[in-house]
Parts: C-alpha cells; sequence; structure tokens
C-alpha cells in the first residue's frame, strides 16, 4: 500500500506548535487522518496505483483542512526524553549535540557564530520546518548547501505538491506517468518544469557578471517573498528575509545551476564564482569570536566549511587555530576513509578543528530526518533565542577585514 | 571529556513519567545536573580519568537525589512529533511503525500475539525501561533474546553500576584498571564476577536435566525479585513477574551460558535445550490468531523468531502462512546478503511472512537507542493496555496443541 | 535481466586451480559462457522469468561440461595485487591482514591454532571452496558457524541446484512459484524438504542424549562423506574428513536444530548441549600455544569465539591472558554499539585480546565474498601448508587438560 | 605498529607488470619488504611513533631500489578468480560489473562514451595508477572528480612522499608535529604549502576571466608534464598528455579552489566557471552514441554526471532518453534517501537512465580501494585497447553541436 499523503514538508514549524498540521490525504477533506484500512480500500478500488497518483496530482485540494489531533492519554516530552533515555550508543550522541548546542553553542556569552551544512535532498523531506525554527530563532546564522535542496525548497513556496510514496515503486512506470522519485518521495515532472521557469525568470533580474552563490540564492528568496504563494514554508525566503547567507559548494550541481547553464547558453555574461563563496565563508569564519557547525550528512557541504580554517593558515597565513563546536549527524562512517565520514579528530591535524575544543565535538550516526527534529526540538525548547546576526548584509564589511589581515600576513610570510 | 554520570538504564520508566531521573553524577551530591564546565574542571583536577573512575567506582552514592529538570519555556509532544514532522525516509519509516505498532498490531480486534527480539546489547544501554513498559501495558507478549541482553540485565537488579564512557578511551589502560567497556558504557570488572556469582548461586536451585531457555530464564527472573536490590528495573525480574517467556536463540553464548558450563564442569547434568527453545517458540506461534513482531538489530534472535513458520510448513507439514506484522529497526542493509539485513520481502519467499501482509511490514534503518523510546512514547500515548497473555504459563498448553497438529499432518505427510 | 547460471559454490578449489569451472548455463550444453545478448533472448522469448527458472529446476543439465576459459592477453597475479596496489583504506587492511594471516598466524615457530567464525549464510554463495582450501592446508583448525552455512552447505554435496539469481525479484511470485531466496541466490523449496529428509534420516544413527554440536556436525559431514554425491564440495564433509571440529553457538537456529526439534516432538531423547561447545572451544583455546581467528561477519560466532578467554579467566580462573592474532571481514561498524561491530580494542578491556597483540588485529570493512577470496589465494600463494590439527579427534585429552586446570585454579579461587 | 612505506600511490601500472614495486620502507635501502617483527624493532627503540615519522619525512631515500617479490609456489588469476569464485553477493556485482564493462561498454560495437567520477580522497590512496591504466588503454573518456583527488594527485608528479600510517593515532600531536592525516595516509604540512605554491605558479600562466574547470585542470596537468618530476605517476599530467578532459563539480572545494580564491584575493579576474563545465560535460554526453559511468563513491560528481540527461530534455528541450551503462562502487545504502546511495533505478524515474537499460546498471557495495583495482585488472585483461577520444581538443565542436540542438528545440519548445 502505498500512503498518499500530501508531504507537509516546511509547514510544520516548531514555535507555533499549535496541531498545524497539513498531514492530510489530498483527495479526502476528512478532518482526521485516515487510518490504513481505508487507505488500502480505496487503493484496491483503483486498477494501479499510478492512477491514483495521478489523480493525485491533478485534483489535489487547494485547502486542505486542519487536522484535529487527539493527544492520547499520555504524554511525553522530547527534552525530558533525550535528557533522561537517551544515554548511550547514538542516542547519548544525540543527547550530547542538544546539550553541546543548546548550553554551549548558543550560550550567549560564547558568541558562536553557527554554520549549518545540508548534503542530499532534505528539504523535499520536510526538514524546512526545523531550518526555518533554527533560522527564526538565531540558531543559525549562514547555511552552505547542496543545490538539490535549495531547488526543491521552492517547490514548497511555489506550492507544487510532493506526495508521500513507497521505495519499490516500479521507476519505468514511474517514467511513463511523468512521476518523480527521491527515495519514497512523489512528484510530478512539470513540478520540475514550472520550477525551471521561475528559476529562469529570476535570472533576468541579475547582473550580466559573475556572482557568488549566497548573492544568487538571496535573490532567488525575495522573489520567492514577493511572488511566492506559501513563502514562510521556504528556507530560501526565510533566510532572505532574515539576511542569513546561503552557499553552495558545487555550483553547478543541481538545476538551478542547470538553468543558469542554459542562461549561458543564451549568451548572458551572468556566472557563479565559487571563489567569492570561499572567500565569503572564510571572511565570516574569521571575523567570529567562535565557530561552530551543524553537518547535516556530510558530503561536499562539509568539506567547504571546514577548509576555512585551513583557508586562513595554510593558504593565507592568517592563523585563527581552527573551528570550536562540531555536530554532524551522518550515516556515513570513518573507516570509508572519506571526508564524509571522516571523524572531528582526523580534522584536528589538518588545522581545521581547535585540539582543546574535540570534547565539543559529537558525531551521531543516523537519519536527519529523524535526529533534526528531535535536536530541534530539544534546543527551541532549552536555549533562548538569540539576536540573528545578518550576515548576508555585513559581507562586504567582513572580506574587507579578511583582505587586511590576509596583506598583513603577507608582509611576513609572502 | 568522558562524562561519569550514572547510567540510568531502565529506571526511567514510560508510564511513571515524573521526572523520576537518576541521572545524576554519582560522584557529587548534588540535586541538579552538573554541566560540562564543572565535569571538565574535575577532570583536569586528576591525573588521569581511569583514576576518577576507579573513585567512581568504589565510592558511588547509594541512594542519589532525584534532578530537578527545569523543562524549559518551550514544549513539544512525541507522537505529535512522530506523526506530523516524519515524513520521509526514515524519519517516515518510524512514522509508519508507530502508527502500525499502536494501530493495527496493538488493536484488540486483531488479537496479535507480539514478539520482540533483541540482538547486540541494548539493556545496558538503558532500553530495559521501554522493554518493562512495552510488557507491563501488555504490548509484547514473549521476548528473544542474546544473552548479552539477559546477562548485563542482571547488573540494574542488583544495583551495580554502569557508567557513561567514552567510546575513545584507551583499552589498554581499562584493562589495567580493571575497567570493561561495552563501546561507550564503563563497569569495574567485578560487576561480571559478582553477576557470575549470583548466576551460579540461581543455578544450584535447577533441575538436573535439560530445561528450555524461558525456564532459565523464569528462574533468574524469579531469583531477581525475591533478593534483587531493584527488580523494578530488571527485564528479566518483570518479565518472570508477569509471566512472560524470555528466549535465547544461542544459549552457550553469553556470561549466563559460561556460567552454566563452569556448572557442567563441576559435573551437573543441568543443560540447556535449544530445541526445546525451538518447539516451545513454534507452539506460542502456531496457536496465535496473528503474529506480529519488533525486531532489535538482527542477528541470531531475529531468524529464531522469523523460522517459527517454517518450522511449521517445512518441517512439521502444518500450513499457517507466515507471520502478519513485522518491525525492524536495523543498522544493518539488504546488500550484504545476510539475514540480519534482509527485507521482509525475502521472507515471503520462505514462507516466513504472509504475502498479502508485505505492506504490514517497516524496517527502520538507525540506532533502536533512538528509535526504540520514540516508539514506546507512541503506542503508550496512542493505544490502550491490553491484557497480558502471560504465555510463560500455558507452555505446555500450547506444546500439546503443537504436537496435535503435527501429528495429524503427520498422517497426511509422513 | 536474470542470469541463470548455475552456481558453482564450493567447486572451485583453490589447489586445484585447472580451470575447472562448471559454471554454465544449466539449461545449454554449451561449452562456453553465453553472453548477455544470448540469454537476454532466451528471457524474452518466454512469458515470465519465473517460467524459466521452473524449466530449469526441472531440467537442469546433471553433468554440465566445463567451460574453455580463454584467459585473455594480459595477466595479473592476486598477491602481487594485493602487495603493491592495497595500500589505503580498506585496501590496506586487506593487505594487513594477508600478511598477517600468512607471516605470522601460519608461520610454523607461532603454532597458532587457528580458528574461523562464520555469520550469515556464505556457503550458499559459493564460500565453501576457500573454507575447504583453508582447512585441506591446514590454515583453519577449527570453525564456529551459524546453522545456516552448514545447512545449505549440504545441498552441495547432495548435488542439489542453487541459481544465481536477481535481488530484485517479486518474492511473492517466487512464492507462488516454490522458489526460495536469499539474497540473489534461488532454489526450489524442494532443495528444503529434501535436504530436512537427509538430515533426519541421519539422526537416526545418534545416540539418545545430548551431545555437542560438533559431534552432530560431524556425523553429518560422515554421512556425506558416504552417501553424498558431491562431498568433495561440502564443507561438513571434508571438516569430518579432516577432523576439523565444527561449532554452532545458536544450535537450534537453522533448518538443522529444526529437524532435531521435531526428532524431540517425536520423543528423542537427542538434544544438542551448548554448554559442551562452550567446554570444547574454551578447551581448544586452553591447549593452544598461540590463538588467533578469521572472522567473518561477526554475529552470535564473533562473540561464542571470543567468549574463551573470559570464560577462562573471569568465570574458571584460569589466566591464558587473550587471544593473539585476530582478522575480521565485516559491513557492521563501531559505532552502532553492538559486538559485531565492535573493535578489537575493545575486546582488549574485556581480557579477550591480550592488550600487547593489537598491532596484530586488522578489520577489513566489506563484504567477505570478496575479501575471503583474495585473502586464500594470498596465503595459498605465500604460505608453506600446515600439518591439520586434527582436533575433533583431541577433544576428549583437550577437556581433561581443562578440567585439571579449572580445579587447580579452584583451589585458589573458589 | 604504525607501517611506514611509502606509499606507492600510482607507481604501479597495469600495463607494465614488471614487480616495478617501490613498495619499500623509506628509511632502509633493503631490497625486500621489511618483516613486521623488523618494524617492531625499530618502532620500539624510538620515543614516540612521531618522532619515527618526522626523521622519515626527513630522510626519505630520494631513490628507493625496486623490491624483489618472490611470487611464492602457486599461482591465481585475477579475471579467473572473478569469473569463477565471485558468484553471489557483492562478488557477484563485481563480476557483473566487470563483465558489463568489458564486454558491453569497451565493445567497439557499442561505441559507449565513458565517464568516471570518483568522490572522496582516492589517489592519495594510491588508486592513480588503475585511473591512468584506464585512460591510457581508452577505457575512460572524461573525469568528474572532487578536487581533493586531483590536488592530492599532484604530490605524486612533484616526487612528495606520503606515508602509510595508523587511522588511530593522536590527532592533536600530529597537528603538533606538522603532520596530516587522510585516515590512514600520512604526511608533512609542507606537502600542502608546497603544492599550493605550485598551483598558484601555474595560475601565472591562465587567462584573467572565467574559465572552465576543465581548463584549469588541462593547464595543470600541462605544467605537471613539463616541470614534474614524476609526471607519469600523476592522473592530471596524463590526462592532459591524452587529452582527457578532467571536470569537478564543487570548484571551489580543495586546496586548488582555494588558491585560485587568494589569486581572486590578490586582485585576479581569474575565475571558474561552473555553467561551463555543465555546458561541456551536457554536450560531451549529448554527442556520444552511447553513455556509459564508472561512479567511484558517489556525491557530488555522481549527480553532475548523471545531471547531463535531464539537463537535456528537462532543461534544453533535448530528448536523448538517459544513460545506457551505470556501474557504481560505493559504501552508501539507498535507505538513507540521498543521491549518492541512490538506486539506478530511481535515476530511471529521473530521465538519468533509460528504462529498457536498466539491466546494464549495477551497484558494488563496498570499498573501491578494493574494487577498482579488481575491475582494472579485469577489463586490462579481457578488453582490446579502444582509441582515445581525445575529448579535451573537441569540446567547441561538441559545445557547438549542443547549442545547434538547443536552439531547434526552443523552435518548438520555447
Amino acid at each position: 500500500m502505498i500512503q498518499y499523503y500530501l508531504l507537509a514538508c516546511s509547514q510544520w514549524r516548531f514555535s507555533i506548535l499549535t496541531g498545524d498540521c497539513r498531514y492530510v490525504l489530498c483527495f479526502t477533506r476528512k478532518t482526521e487522518l485516515p487510518n490504513r484500512t481505508d487507505l488500502e480500500r480505496i487503493a484496491v478500488s483503483c486498477t494501479t496505483t499510478l492512477t491514483i497518483l495521478k489523480i493525485l496530482l491533478i485534483r489535489r485540494t487547494p485547502n486542505p483542512r486542519k487536522a484535529n489531533i487527539s493527544v492520547g492519554h499520555k504524554f511525553y516530552h522530547i527534552a525530558l526524553l533525550i535528557d533522561q533515555q537517551f544515554q548511550a550508543y547514538n542516542a547519548a550522541r544525540l543527547n550530547e549535540a542538544a546539550r553541546l548546542y543548546a548550553e554551549e553553542m548558543l550560550n550567549p556569552a560564547n558568541d558562536v557564530t553557527v554554520g549549518l551544512t545540508m548534503a542530499g535532498a532534505l528539504t523535499p523531506a520536510g526538514l524546512g520546518g526545523c531550518l526555518i525554527t533554527l533560522m527564526e530563532n538565531g540558531f543559525v546564522d549562514f547555511i552552505i548547501s547542496t543545490g538539490a535542496n535549495l531547488y526543491h525548497d521552492m517547490h514548497h513556496a511555489l506550492a507544487m505538491s510532493l506526495h508521500r510514496g513507497d521505495f519499490r515503486l516500479d521507476d519505468t512506470k514511474l517514467q511513463e506517468e511523468g512521476v518523480i522519485r527521491i527515495y519514497d518521495i512523489l512528484f510530478a515532472d512539470n513540478v520540475l518544469l514550472d520550477t525551471d521557469a521561475f528559476v529562469r525568470e529570476c535570472l533576468k533580474s541579475l547582473p550580466n557578471r559573475p556572482i557568488s552563490t549566497s548573492e544568487l540564492h538571496y535573490h532567488l528568496g525575495t522573489q520567492l517573498l514577493k511572488v511566492g504563494v506559501n513563502p514562510e514554508y521556504s528556507v530560501l525566503a526565510q533566510a532572505a528575509r532574515w539576511n542569513v547567507p546561503i552557499y553552495t559548494s558545487s555550483p553547478g550541481d543541481s538545476s538551478i545551476g542547470m538553468n543558469v547553464a542554459r542562461n549561458a547558453l543564451d549568451g548572458s555574461q551572468l556566472t557563479l564564482d565559487p571563489l567569492a563563496d570561499v572567500n565569503e565563508t572564510t571572511a565570516i569564519v574569521h571575523h567570529a569570536t567562535r565557530n561552530g557547525v551543524i553537518i547535516l550528512g556530510g558530503g561536499s557541504p562539509k568539506n567547504f566549511y571546514l577548509q576555512t580554517q585551513p583557508q586562513l593558515w595554510e593558504v593565507l597565513g592568517i592563523h585563527k587555530g581552527g573551528h570550536d563546536y562540531f555536530i554532524q549527524i551522518t550515516a556515513d562512517a570513518p573507516h570509508w576513509g572519506g571526508l564524509s565520514g571522516a571523524t572531528p579528530s582526523e580534522a584536528v591535524s589538518w588545522g581545521k578543528i581547535k585540539p582543546d575544543q574535540l570534547n565539543s565535538t559529537v558525531v551521531i550516526y543516523g537519519d536527519s530526518t529523524i535526529a533534526l527534529p528531535l535536536l530541534t526540538a530539544y534546543v527551541v525548547s532549552k536555549a533562548q533565542p538569540r539576536p540573528r546576526k545578518e550576515l548576508f548584509s555585513k559581507r562586504e564589511q567582513l572580506l574587507k577585514e579578511l583582505k587586511e589581515a590576509y596583506n598583513t600576513s603577507k608582509a611576513t610570510r609572502p
């Protein structure tokens, strides 16, 4: 049986926990969650699951009613569970990470600039709500992400539907029906085409020269704030609203980059400048009193964050000493030798993490879709909101500081 | 920094969530959780971390005060989080498993006999509290476990201390100091020696012949209820109290089996009979209206549960059709080819799972220490307690039914 | 496309590399390997793949011709590749393990008793050839295995066919057609029924009392040597021939145990005694000058081997100091906290491995089906055959030694 | 014990298997491989392992003698092993991949353009030899790589030493001693500083405008051919020699990008244009008769290759139908939801792989350091060398073709 819920994605926000749930079957107007038997009955009455899906994709209710969640007779608090029950193995890591984040990284006395990196495609899985909550509370100051996370984030703002599906569906049939699959998430291929058109429309108001990806993403976010149906559910839009800069380490590697490349085929001189991104992120890290990071997954975004320290000491000759706090949620492992799974300890040998801060590093092995909501619920419960750093609007100043430090260092180490 | 908390283990119960937390540093009498800075200060003031640990192991406060947990200004409900935020990837699997368990497996109309299997060493990691909660509510009817889970469970009943440690400690030093490590859990080696002595004392009141492991475990549990300091924190003890039979698929493979083996060297005729276990578990499954299982990890206990169906059709010629519900939490993967990571689908080809029940199977990839507490909190919130089946006291009757069915089948297929 | 080769299983032996390959399509009499295009054409001409399979299972050619392997124009030597090209990450681990095995564990001066443990189901995947080669050369002295490995090993001796299949086949259809799947291996369900009948026939000549699993397996092997069609391809048969004792840590957990359990339902007093296994394996380890192990996978067999050292010091009061050499091939990881993935270092804290031998431990992360053939080819290339220890016939003597040592220790530590 | 061999890296070539092994301890002049006992003796005689390493890094012998490899008394052929022994689980996948590559992808009749993608840091682990062999034989036509693979590749050409180390070394001590660690590979930090200086020197002869990364890498390779000590051991150098274009999907994310970023801080207008890379790779795929890929790891390079098909149909409106052949070696898994572990089947739903070519896709789960040398040895044994496509010099022409097709498509779908 395939469950045909609308993916609520970023629609559930931690700061407004009012039962505002749109987690409702899109082809009913029921106010309650249908049970599995109902779903199976419906599924059986149609000839193929794909047919159902197609109906869904066409007929989806524009304004599903909010579900009434009956809370049940017993009640458990997430932060209590994490503090009291998560005592060993990865549960203990999640507990340590939650406390490290809430008690140290978000402690105003420590004045930590918090980066967050995202691999994979987490926004289509509905993690946007966590990210927006963290940004709103001043708990994340800048983001390094794959393009996929940012591209698929736009669907939410543009009110395009993603659907809960099944990872065992027949992809050949899906392709025939024009349905795209990301593991267990399904959507119509015109979601791609329409989002592409939106991206290309946005490009028209950008300058005809190399720009950093933070400028590109800020521009996309601003446009979503203007014309998006649900910009409140979009990481890009809210990041733009709160001046949280978003970088990507692989600017050509996603449908965003693919559309900018088409733009170039059309003769535009607009291009994306990865070196500007290197310098901007290094400038942010250079300026910070202390640096800390939440790493979701690993991949190229992880390295792009961590390399800011070697960029300082190895390439620019400026000694900062390494990052201070490090939390990673990953399903990778150290023993394959890659950077995604590399331990914080290995990062010490590269000067990426301060040796005496190794106790302030935690790796949780598991799925970000489970661990991040728990971590977010914990820190929102435990830590006071911080003033947002609004780093996007300070980039010029931070770059200037970096250049001055570099010029000073060149005097002694050319 | 190594965190020297006492492992609360099974001391936190889902059914009595009153802030009853003993998660307190054992070398202080503070009523509040010490912060990391305090711990670091203490750690630094000693010459080696091992020294601290040794002090801890000797001086641990017998009755740590309960911690006052300040709940913070915001509040999140676990079942709501799981229903609303867990939408894709393994978060969706956890959501599906929680609903499958609460809505179908525990639905009185379905009359499901629920087995639970445990690999690894989960009780030292503190998962006993979940298991006791599930048994108490009638949510688990019988258990198949590694010996390690049952052996280390006795420490809690006997008030021996396990400690939160660090998985990166120097094992050579630990061994010199007489400290044993299970990943990030530490305890003194006399915990082993004292538990061994308890086991051997218990053996004296057992008969001089082959017995099933359910008899052995029931006997150990009964003794813990009698003489244990904290039998309320022990899976073995509470299972004995509620007549939940516990089997092990590898009776010689743990310190329990090792001590029974010493008993045999001393000339005893007491031995453990794996065939009795095969027949008892098959009799339970044979008797059930419907069968469902929660598989923690995988390993030999997973197969021992699943093989009850082939035991019926393949070996005894009795057609039952396969299990009905299947939930597994595992860090293994199908693509290594082993049974631990094998999909429920593969089990269909063996007649282990009913083909038309494949939709009632879920695998969550990740760590049981995180997923099981979430699952437990969910089902206790959502499902009504069931009358306990007390299968231990019905074994004779169920075996009789199985033998009759077997004799009937032999008449047609010798 | 499904590849319908006959699984050659243990038919290819390292010591007789003469191109003796039966890796031939079972529904042709071609002397050469058919190419993929031929296979596809055949597959398309039938209505369903299952139909083909069924035909195959019935019509399989009893004596497939040997294939002519054309070797190609270039030539690479496995041991050279491992020594020269395997330099970092898991390739380096494989290189280290190969050298540790060939140069130290098999060095006559070190007089190492070599155990081998097997999880999962590796014999159906064709690893029997490696195991037989290692036993024949005196490179493995005793084995601890899951029952699955031993049960499915009998199919080869009994000339029953296992087939290369596809892990993505529809299991519901397979079940309808009576085809059993182990990941990508397929066979008819009567392979189970016929092997079961063989096992039960063998039980008739066993005594009516508890026996160790080494006795059971030796008896099965002896029967296979007598009545098996291809005993030269069976681990059980060859182990019996060379007096290599084989234990299982979970005697009820496989179709072997299931059939012994049926035997018990029929009133037999024959049972399997896990404590005898604990004492026999401990006696072997106690007697050895040095101990070393090859661990395939992990699971219960891994712990059953390792626990022989705590059985000595913790339970029996005999100080041996731990194992000396440790090689594991596994897809598990330390960070899940289980024993399967636990590091050799953690084993030091338990007294399972000698602290000063930690340099003689290696874990290779990956699939045994790839690593074990490479390791076997390496050691057969590099090390001289050793006289076989024939431990099965020395069990009584070793047990006597163990009991004497235990009695001596009891005098000082009761 | 830490093994202090010089990492031979790309120094062993498959096409010149003459025992040309430089796999020799750097602090001896012995002609044979030292055994472990010797190494331990040396290690013990020094106070700390770091001291040894430091000595090594300073005193390394400039011209280590070639080792005499004694081949042993038995002999196994890699291709035979793979064809005959690799029958199930991941061994079968490796066999299928080897045959798919040798028999179909390299079949001249199929005229396949073969891409290869690399995540992580495989060149420091010594896989350069395989890559050079594959390029030399015309078996790889273009490469998409992380920057790390290309940056560390230069050390070999520049005769800087990488060393076999241990993944368990104390990173704080390493950092104090100026030693950098990549899992189990060690090198002095001046290897970074000197390579950086080389990169910046090379930048001087590049134009002051955005260039594609293929131009950058070709330029670096050309310079290595000119001034490198051992350009024959460098992927970058040999790729330049044979006109194999190399792209990176994340141009700022490595020490190469970091140095180009410093160049920008110095005022240069040279930047890297990810859109040029998107268009060049798409043009290569568009031009090909058939497309096939070898994916090492996964990560951003995997997606960058696969997205060329959606770039055609989704963004440019040109219907090509998807890739034809797909081989991936990875330690990731589908069930985490990321693209690295996504199945070829999922790619079908995106139009990345042709639906009717799903049978020509294989995923091998495991470590590329083991699987790639085996795969390389197999194809070099079995397949005839192909004329090299020299795509770097044809980029202009291919881009022109792409633009024409795009303009044609725009006429019908604007």
